[in-house]
């Protein structure tokens, strides 16, 4: 009898973002990706998130590698982090490899051992072998990876969509596909980002139909803003260009740096001086210009902000440009993509969406029709859905039981759930760690819900500081509190408040047999008159903290 | 000569939300609306956002009326805090007087001149003749509002769509349009807020047809999720309701109040016994059920919420349920409403958005194709859009241009502007003031934007204080300095990391020649020398106060 297998997602399910997934059969560990999710709107001064590869820490012995299907940052963005603490080799397509060992390099991690593997490689982890194939998504050399364990054929799709049509002529791998659906598949892992989305997703090739013509008609200079990643992008601006007798600039240092890095390497096709650099470009026409750059997401120290900011040293926006937003907006940042849209519009420029110019972007991922016939290539017994908030996991564990996955064999887990298959069929056994680590600053943080608790209280109604003077002597309360405070009062209101509020606190501190010294007793009734008082004058509950002065 | 007309929007262009908007002819002002708006991503605490009325209390004599064109709180909701201030009559049509009337009552201003009129209604004010024409919009009695002055007609359309087969069967007047356009118009101002948005907006009819449609197909109970003040979707969900054999209940405050008032004044037609209250409607079989409750915009006190959250006194979801998010999210509000659904889909309730079944909700605004047959059917001399951000004005004064406007009388105004039209053309010639007055609990502020400020900078990296203890008799630090933290530093990094930063402070208070009741010189100091130390430490800047304290 085999031993059963073990599938454990510890990122990316019921969340969208830091995508990580550990496949485990006997004593092999396979990590699927090692991603990083941006911080969402409550997680106040937070940079990035991680996975908590605490599971993996404790079973590193048994980590055989981890395998990378593409090198977007939600797939790649944790293995800085996880491969200082984690010698284990990774496993990564061509231009994901590229782009992992820029980042390696950016946070001086050496001593890696970073494979590349291409669509149809087969390697051997353990008793596991794993065989990358090919799938389209929004970034070139995007693969699924077959696993064949002992217990069975577990195919991960990887984030895909199903493109007849790709800008770089490789279409996801029907084929192949089909094959390993014809071998049995014990369990199907497949991407759910789009599962909610009705229909199937536009080819890429619309997006260069619609470039070309948004080129073509542009009175004078064409900025197209988009991922960094988004190679297949920057190669349709190219396209656009070249065809309509203009020079293309990247702008903005990542960007930069993956075009330089993707044209060195083969990634990118650029007829011979149509890439210019921004000073070079400047130097021609306007109507001759094309300028791709980060910020589509209306991240606000990008070059898309800074320029509709009009704080770009090199980028003056002119009256007759044409801004091409080239992307869907992530979730949350709908708010800020729509200021930065604003303040392109208040500067008199042409600036188009996908709401407003529905062929500039398409997304990467699969909707229901790809999701079904996915689900019919593969003919699995078992489905688990994968990437994606729950609802649309749920979406995507229906289109299974539609698509003839018999309804038992179809379960939904979240980050953390360990899930055994073996003959028996399908259950959820035990839970791991897989919560969020903050990267704030220079500062990794798996402790920081409190942190943040108390950054969300300060967000609302800021705080006082109390400060109880102590007679070192007697021990008793010597003279009034200070109180000082910040996001609660108004200029104005704030003085005639803050000397009640330290009446207050003065009145609290006379209470007999107060031990001035004891922190808590006397934060804890500073707190209780002072928060009264504060909330029936204003209906707000500052955060109130005190400290004890021995004078 | 005529004396000039006057155009002074005092919220509502620049943004979405607060419209209030002022017409002047010689030494009469109309007030056309007094909206709130609720706070946006970045105004951290503040419950409420009002117009700056300071330019109508400065002008108080002049000022004859106001004139309201819906019931909706963007039209409605500073009309309690601008009453106490100005005593002014106000006109609105019958439901708006009655929702208006409920607010005063509740925040117990009295003694207002509430007037009721409605479409076809005409009054003098001063020298301005106000008539109040038909319009649909996503609430019952919505109104725009031509106004004669001396010096030519002016039109304000209010929020409007152009719905063939409204629900409460009262078109658009597009006669009364057509008259007042023949008349001949000297300015039009209309609502921006989907001018970005190609073609048309579909007809509530398709509404109903699609809640007739889920309610016939449910297997249990349907909630109904929407506006409290969207009467027309109520009474759509209570025919869906008859028609199915179900009964109807409110659910939360302000839905019972409305839905209350709405049925005895006669806005509702509901059958008898069909509208139940929700313990009455608990004693029917689920698939006799049906609520209709607030929260379509995913607020965290809401009823649907506390329902997604299992917070309900009176609703336990069941797996049977069908929800329906019958609203469109508010731009800002996407997030927390796709973490409602997701709760919902978590708990195996089936929920329907927009997104997901395009039937169960239409904007109540008028897409591109429509605001050109309004264009089209005034053929004003000058044109000024009106309600939306920057970006939907701009797109509507292309759509002007287009419609036959010429394009030097078409004008972008922002909150604040002043035009001016006479014989010789219109021309921006002053400004007044315009900004956010902000209510916070029971506070409201004029000089709020520091105090946010201070939030922002809370709300990433939280604060130190640094108390400073001050010999009375030498006037020198005396001492060590005491630090308190809050929203910096994790738990376990905390402690060494506040000592060693204590450290630094004591450091930079050892310096010659500095006075320690100077606060501004100690303060200067400390917070120089610590945040240089933590930025090095931590690559964050938290906020740093000091207080000397006498001991």
């Amino acid at each position: 009898m085999p031993p059963p297998l073990r599938v454990i997602p510890l990122g990316g399910l019921g969340e969208v973002g830091k995508n990580m997934l550990c496949v485990e059969c006997g004593d092999d560990i396979v990590v699927i990706d090692a991603g990083l999710m941006f911080p969402k709107a409550d997680m106040l001064g937070v940079d990035l998130v991680l996975p908590d590869a605490s599971y993996l820490f404790a079973n590193a012995d048994r980590v055989r590698a981890v395998l990378v299907t593409h090198g977007h940052e939600d797939h790649t963005g944790a293995l800085p982090h996880l491969l200082q603490r984690l010698r284990v080799p990774v496993y990564a397509p061509p231009l994901a490899r590229d782009l992992i060992d820029v980042k390696l390099r950016q946070r001086r991690v050496t001593g890696c051992e970073l494979n590349e593997i291409d669509a149809g490689g087969v390697i051997r982890l353990g008793g596991i072998e794993a065989e990358y194939f090919r799938v389209c998504h929004s970034i070139p050399d995007a693969c699924g990876i077959a696993l064949r364990t002992p217990a069975g054929l577990v195919v991960h799709t990887g984030d895909f969509k199903i493109d007849h049509t790709p800008v770089d002529g490789r279409p996801t791998d029907l084929q192949r596909l089909a094959q390993l659906g014809a071998e049995g598949v014990l369990l199907l892992l497949s991407d759910s980002t789009y599962a909610e989305n009705p229909g199937y997703t536009p080819s890429e090739s619309v997006v260069s139909t619609a470039l070309d013509h948004v080129v073509g008609a542009a009175e004078g200079r064409v900025l197209i803003a988009t991922f960094a990643s988004l190679i297949a992008r920057v190669q349709q601006t190219l396209d656009a260009a070249v065809k309509h007798g203009r020079k293309v600039a990247p702008a903005g240092r990542s960007m930069i740096d993956n075009v330089q890095m993707a044209a060195a390497k083969g990634y990118l096709n650029a007829p011979s001086g149509a890439l210019l650099d921004l000073r070079a470009l400047a130097a021609l026409p306007l109507d001759r210009q094309v300028i791709v750059l980060t910020g589509a997401q209306g991240e606000p120290l990008s070059v898309l902000s800074r320029v509709a900011n009009n704080a770009h040293r090199d980028i003056a926006l002119q009256e007759s440009d044409t801004v091409v937003l080239s992307a869907s907006a992530i979730p949350g940042n709908e708010t800020v993509i729509s200021s930065v849209v604003d303040k392109l519009a208040r500067r008199g420029v042409k600036a188009l969406t996908r709401a407003t110019a529905p062929g500039v972007h398409v997304p990467g991922h699969a909707s229901q029709e790809e999701l079904k016939l996915m689900l019919r290539l593969m003919q699995p017994r078992h489905f688990v859905p994968v990437h994606g908030e729950y609802r649309m996991l749920a979406a995507h564990a229906n289109l299974a039981r539609l698509a003839g996955v018999a309804p038992e064999n179809v379960v939904i887990l979240e980050d953390g759930d360990v899930l055994e298959i073996d003959a028996g069929g399908a259950r959820v056994t035990d839970r791991v760690p897989a919560g969020h680590v903050y990267v704030d600053g220079l500062r990794i943080w798996d402790v920081g819900d409190a942190v943040l608790r108390d950054r969300r209280m300060l967000s609302r109604d800021g705080f006082l500081v109390v400060v109880v003077p102590v007679d070192r002597a007697t021990g008793k309360v010597y003279g009034e509190p200070e109180v000082v405070s910040s996001g609660f009062a108004a200029p104005g209101e704030g003085e005639e408040l803050m000397e009640r509020a330290a009446a207050v606190a003065a009145e609290a501190l006379r209470a007999p047999n107060l031990d001035p010294l004891d922190e808590d007793s006397v934060g804890g009734r500073v707190r209780e008159a002072m928060g009264r008082f504060l909330y029936k004058e204003t209906r707000r509950r500052p955060m109130i903290l005190t400290v004890p002065m021995e004078v």
